[in-house]
């Protein structure tokens, strides 16, 4: 059972996980250093929890204690108990969704574990924008997708922006990281996934030819600004487009993976 | 030509247009009472010039007075010259973009301007997110549609956000409000449009299936939260789904409209 401490006092030293949550490059500094990362409100947390992370505290207003009551029993980390008003001061924004957790992250598994079984993976290059890669992740798991793998500087899906918009797909879609920036897609396809690329080259194909008639996809998608990396967009197997109107040339990332993936996983 | 006015007090009423551009709620009542949006970055605001939005001022630090010379030139406007320091004080954040302009609101096209020639429309409910709105302006943009009607409460795609996210869609992209929220469908149905609701109720097909044939098709979307009202679900002639993974019932709305856009426009 967690233990309630009841706290009243914004510069208490037990609240340093909590703080400034929106100031982006403190808290990638802050979360790295200590391997942790935070949850927010009560579904995101009972889902972190679940899927085996362990708690290092909560941190709640009173009257969000009762629906992580069952959470809270099973827990042995501390649960910080401050006024609504305190939360905010910590924090540095209005917790309108209500307990804030914080929780060890985990050695991320190897490739061969997260691509066991695996038939549609998505592969994200350079991706800054932690609301686009939490986006992705949402749409790959509702739309059939197996696994995703993130290139060394591509936004951290442990974020907790990235968490929220992940509506939970960040804690049940296998991911990790790839080990090798390089060679990545080359290794791919020596593990038997065709490696297909978004991207507006000249010699690229609507998308539904690109996928027809394969078994293992590997869908790779670029960062916002500048798309693919001129080694990923020439090492992968297919190059391919999603057909757009005269005069437009790009959709937003998220949107592209996601019809990317319903056309993919109807292959 | 535009005249340059220097000015190095934050509390000048001439920037008044320029307050406090992240509070949303001050923000919707002064774009609401005086008529106007923002356009920020060059870009955005050389588009909304060229789709006849006529500026009220313009607010720029000198070196990003270059870029629009061409829109200074050519307006009768003041162009507000601050320092980039003032430039956040008064807007309450790093304009990192570069310009910002005033424009006048225009009086919204009637339904029958909107839908004249069009082919496949994009209807919205009420979203409430500026983002999504945006989002959506821009994937039906890229995707072939030919129009957007959003219900009297849906999110306002001239706000800041909207714009910004929309990547000009805003301004090339046909949209107006619907005069009436209860009989909107039936409206729709009698100007020779299908409507499709993209919903999870029982009855929905897949939307493969629901649009196949089809001439003039109207792609009915609810808000993020619950989705769409019971009035609109019912009054629909067709519902649909996009059939998704099992044990997961839902897409982000902007993501379920990009795949919704990409099957209708090839039905």
């Amino acid at each position: 059972m967690a233990q309630l401490v009841e706290i009243d006092d914004a510069a208490d030293p037990r609240l340093a996980d909590y703080r400034d949550l929106r100031d982006v490059e403190l808290r990638k500094h802050l979360e790295a250093t200590h391997g942790l990362f935070l949850a927010e409100g009560e579904k995101v947390v009972r889902r972190a929890v679940e899927a085996g992370h362990t708690p290092r505290s909560f941190l709640m207003a009173p009257r969000w204690l009762d629906g992580l009551a069952d959470v809270l029993e099973r827990s042995e980390a501390p649960c910080y108990v401050v006024s609504e008003a305190l939360a905010e001061q910590v924090t540095g924004f209005h917790v309108h969704r209500g307990a804030l957790a914080s929780l060890e992250r985990r050695p991320l598994p190897s490739l061969d574990e997260v691509l066991a079984g695996a038939r549609s993976v998505l592969v994200l290059e350079d991706l800054v924008d932690h609301t686009n890669v939490g986006a992705i992740l949402r749409s790959g798991a509702a739309l059939g997708f197996d696994a995703v793998l993130l290139a060394p500087r591509c936004a951290d899906p442990l974020y907790r922006r990235a968490i929220k918009v992940a509506m939970g797909a960040v804690f049940s879609l296998p991911w990790t990281r790839l080990p090798d920036w390089y060679d990545a897609l080359v290794d791919l396809g020596e593990r038997g996934f065709t490696t297909v690329a978004l991207t507006l080259a000249e010699d690229a194909v609507p998308i539904e030819e690109a996928v027809r008639g394969l078994d293992k996809v590997a869908l790779v998608l670029g960062s916002e600004g500048h798309g693919l990396s001129a080694r990923w967009e020439q090492s992968a197997a297919k190059r391919a487009i999603i057909p757009m109107a005269a005069g437009i040339d790009s959709l937003n990332v998220a949107a592209a993976t996601a019809v990317a993936c319903y056309v993919t996983a109807r292959r």
